[in-house]
């Protein structure tokens, strides 16, 4: 086909280079499940021996929980042209309640596909679309609430164990599984995820799968407070900057660092051949908010939005594949003024698009009056509820304010319903809080939402730092995934400021992974301390490479090191910069330690108690050489 | 003398242009207090005006605590050569209990002053150094507990409240001084913080003013946890890397950004020489480690370590004017062996040399056994204690073990001691801790130390994200600071991994003045919300100037925004990169802000239930236009 787009060629060949090298020391490699093709993707770190007197110790390999999808695995062929191969294809079809269409339903679906205008954009190997037979669910939660333990729900229970139980069989491991015990705030994280609890939780709403039957190319995860805390990633391009090609060269860059979901929050040109090309390429679940693209078909104009404009967006997006759709059917006429004497009114998109929207026409949020029909179209495709928080704050001076609590509570009214059709549903969340208002906010949106999954944006514990968002939101993100959010947006440094850059998507997922991180370590989730205590043991014992390949970004750490000793040799000497060769204080633990082993003083306390004063002479007359051997 | 070293006078051009230059629309502003020579630094800020359809509104200035010093006052002459001039001068000589010595009175400053093979190194202008009369005690508590009320005191008693009383009789400031209840945790934060306050406050040990009296050029400030939580910065030159020259511009560095104190850690070459370089320079008080120049004279053999040796650095340190000493005096002999178990040992430098020092001796730490004489040099000067945590931990494995909370037990019990001696006590503390823990870690020094003010480094809630650690202990720092913790110590992006550079530097004092600040507002510091309300507010308005302007770095804050949007047009503009110009949600809100008050719908609510059916109608008429007109 001569309208290959030529920016596609030159994207393909730099993911080959920078996005899809294999981390250092690490292998990609599979679980699999109780079916061949159910194959849970993993990240092996190898780690070196640590060399002692007493001769060599094995460390063993660390398993990360992986999001790169099939970009890191050097087995596989990556041709961004044809898309992702199938993860769930077969699993989608053996359930026989979907049918394939002749074409897209939507009516802008099929003028775009039909447009010679859009050849040199397309994605040239469109799928047919599918959607639930009539009278069918295909939701998760239908299926979970039938008592059915799909492909999908077994997938995320593999992928959050990490082989913890076979880590548990294995004694090389004994230590680093140890851990503080946790202050879970109200969640109930089990020693190990069976396929069953992950069924039973998404059937009382308290977790989700985001699966659209039409994004096969997935790989399942799950968002629950019970889980592992995930991330979010924003990309997308706007009126004034931004191309397809840098969109997808985003998805895989965020996929790389761990980005867990993603939305596509493009406001700008070709919106839907966007979201199409990221789809094919994206094995994590695609979210969007559905009004942006709403009001690029009404040229900006929010008093033009209608419900059946809305309503064909809607099946043209779950019919390319977004797995949830953010709707802001909290946004009632009646709160809209809560929001006037605010320092910072509504700084929601969405939201302020609908309070327009109602003001205008002085009637009640059309998403609201619609939302039963919403919820036919999340259930024909099983695209998940991101119910949006469109009055939320932003700023500190209108955190937990009544506006946003007025519309927590429409949420949960709202939450109810869609559970009552089996819809899977979370909960969106601010925004700017500061730090003694983090807790209050997660225990209502639990209490008033009936614990449905909460997904926040942050929240910036301060306003004085643009440029350094990612830290003041991360800083909250920390907290409040602590106390309870089950997914956390993130923020890059140029929030506020303008569109981020790579680096910039980078920073953002590194700070979120480390906020993530951090609450699962503070709710105490089984094994989450495994890569700290791994990664913390090759530092005390100056194995330079294993403290950069267990580490959230292995090349910058390498990188920062390097900077200050650039030499191979230094990587293996038993100092490091900070301190220079003759002052290191972990190598003098360890001449401590050592000291105490050589002279049997398992006990020191005790051998303390008796006098060790012939000891202490001894190691005089040899200390200096053992301190100073580098 | 044709000693100048050449570096300097290079050191000083760069200075006047990357260092002292002023921040955007920053003026330096002092508030003179109950005699001509206290004159307490400020920035102020000046803001533009609001431009509404009903006209100009002024936005006032907002003031911000200012380290910079005199180097960012244009009025100043900076001449590194000399040194700053004395704050405090006169104030120390009129208390008339300090005598001038006739030159060094330790062995090793005589040997350093007399030495030419370092003229060609040294500070030019070296001041005789000062010392209390026999029986006398110069220490800011002292004075505190006789009831008298220093000029430090009443200095940062004006420097603490930013002009609040005069913002609280301004109507300007009635919005901006909103702000929301704090969680103080047992911290005592009054309206208004008096000379007396202050006194009372370090007559209880609760907050000390590390000043001393060798060190005139200091602009005082406070440490206590019913303060503005303050943070401190490292420097310092390694065996491997770094120059004198390269110190003092990282401590002018370090001012600029908002550092409150700065630790000289060096391990190099010329200690002594560098420390006095950047004594004649510090506006902030300078804190050291003893024990690391004292391990340098005996060629970095710990064993070879005495108290004599000991005492002549202290004495040696405290005449050039170090205004506080880390003193490793809780690492006991009986807790070492407590730390064999440990996943890291000891990774305390200070705490390593010691723990060797006793093995070696099978002695008692001789900071322990001669504290009482230490508290009698503290007394002299009027140094302050920073009791060092040599057992803290060094991995999360190992936070809150009894080693460490043995130390502080100890810690306390020596609180207790100088207290006695009415010498200023702050304690240092981890480190390494996960998020659920670190509570308990106040809690416990605030009981065990009977509320001496704690300082601590980060700590890191998790271990896997080097290259990002000032992120990683920026989120428990935030927290600890919350909780009670009076001192932050930063940590930069090359922790663990080699010596920070300028940028490093600032990015560390970025992150940690967010953590201070974020723990400020959490306490309900009053008036700590008004920097991010006039932020917000300026930001809500579109007033691109000023957000950058009240931003933490307006530099880069401004850069990134330069790089999406450079020209000079856009940062009046009404849009920003994000969303494009027809697709502001700002812009939007304040739309409908503007449209209710332009029909009188102050009380909107009440507007929409009688009903607004034809105001609708004529919004429809008009609002493409509204919406549209940018």
């Amino acid at each position: 086909m001569s309208a290959i787009p030529e920016a596609f060629l030159a994207t393909t060949a730099r993911l080959s280079d920078e996005v899809t090298r294999p981390f250092p020391a690490s292998r990609k490699c599979y679980v699999t499940g109780s079916r061949p093709d159910l194959r849970v993707p993993m990240r092996e770190v190898a780690q070196t021996p640590t060399l002692t007197s007493a001769g060599r110790e094995e460390n063993p390999p660390i398993y990360v929980y992986d999001t790169s999808g099939p970009y890191s695995d050097p087995e596989a062929r990556i041709d961004l042209m044809a898309g992702l191969p199938e993860v769930r294809g077969a699993w989608i079809e053996e359930r026989g309640d979907t049918e394939l269409l002749d074409g897209p339903t939507s009516g802008f679906g099929r003028r775009r596909q039909r447009d010679p205008g859009l050849a040199h954009l397309r994605f040239e190997h469109l799928r047919t679309p599918r959607r639930a037979k009539p009278g069918h669910n295909v939701t998760q939660m239908h299926y979970a609430r039938r008592g059915e333990i799909t492909p999908e729900m077994e997938y995320v229970a593999i992928r959050e164990n990490l082989r913890l139980d076979e880590l548990h069989a294995d004694p090389r491991y004994a230590k680093l599984l140890r851990q503080h015990p946790g202050q879970a705030f109200g969640a109930h994280l089990p020693e190990r995820i069976t396929p069953e609890f992950v069924r039973d939780e998404i059937a009382a709403g308290r977790a989700i799968i985001p699966a659209n039957i039409n994004h096969p190319e997935l790989e399942p995860m799950i968002i629950g407070r019970n889980f592992r805390v995930k991330i979010n990633t924003n990309i997308g391009n706007s009126e004034t900057t931004s191309s397809i090609e840098d969109e997808v060269e985003k998805m895989v860059w965020s996929a790389r660092w761990g980005g867990d979901t993603l939305m596509d929050l493009s406001t700008g040109q070709h919106i839907h051949e966007t979201r199409e090309w990221l789809l094919r390429n994206a094995p994590m679940p695609i979210g969007t908010v559905p009004i942006y693209q709403a009001l690029e078909k009404v040229e900006g104009k929010p008093e033009e939005l209608t419900w059946e404009l809305f309503r064909d967006t809607l099946i043209e997006q779950a019919e390319q594949g977004v797995d949830y759709f953010t709707i802001h059917a909290g946004v009632l006429l009646r709160y809209i003024p809560l929001t006037a004497d605010r320092l910072t009114g509504i700084v929601s998109r969405g939201g302020s698009i609908l309070a327009k929207w109602c003001l205008a026409h002085h009637q009640e949020n059309f998403l609201y009056t619609h939302f039963a029909e919403i919820c036919e179209i999340m259930q024909a495709y099983d695209v998940a509820f991101s119910l949006g928080d469109g009055l939320r704050p932003g700023s500190l001076a209108d955190a937990n304010d009544r506006a946003q609590f007025a519309e927590l509570e429409t949420l949960g009214e709202l939450t109810q319903f869609a559970w009552e059709q089996d819809v899977q549903v979370m909960i969106e969340g601010p925004g700017h809080v500061p730090l003694q208002m983090i807790e209050e906010n997660v225990t209502k949106e639990l209490k008033d939402c009936f614990e449905a999954p909460f997904y926040t944006l942050g929240p910036l514990i301060t306003d004085i730092a643009p440029a350094y968002d990612h830290i003041t939101s991360g800083i909250g993100a920390a907290n409040i995934g602590w106390y309870g959010t089950a997914m956390l947006c993130y923020v890059t440094p140029k929030e506020h400021l303008g569109l981020p850059n790579k680096q910039d998507v980078r920073d953002g997922i590194i700070t979120y992974k480390i906020a993530a991180h951090g609450a699962d370590l503070a709710k105490g989730l089984p094994g989450a301390q495994i890569q700290d205590n791994a990664l913390s043991k090759a530092r005390f014992e100056f194995r330079w490479e294993d403290q950069f390949n267990l580490s959230l970004d292995p090349d910058r750490a390498r990188d920062f090191h390097d900077q200050t000793l650039p030499h191979q040799s230094h990587k293996v000497a038993h100092f490091c910069s900070m301190c220079g060769p003759h002052f290191c204080s972990m190598k003098i633990t360890q001449d401590v330690r050592d000291y105490a082993k050589a002279h049997q003083l398992d006990d020191v306390e005790q051998a303390i108690e008796v006098g060790m004063q012939e000891k202490a002479e001894e190691f005089l007359t040899q200390g200096a050489s053992i301190y100073r051997e580098v």
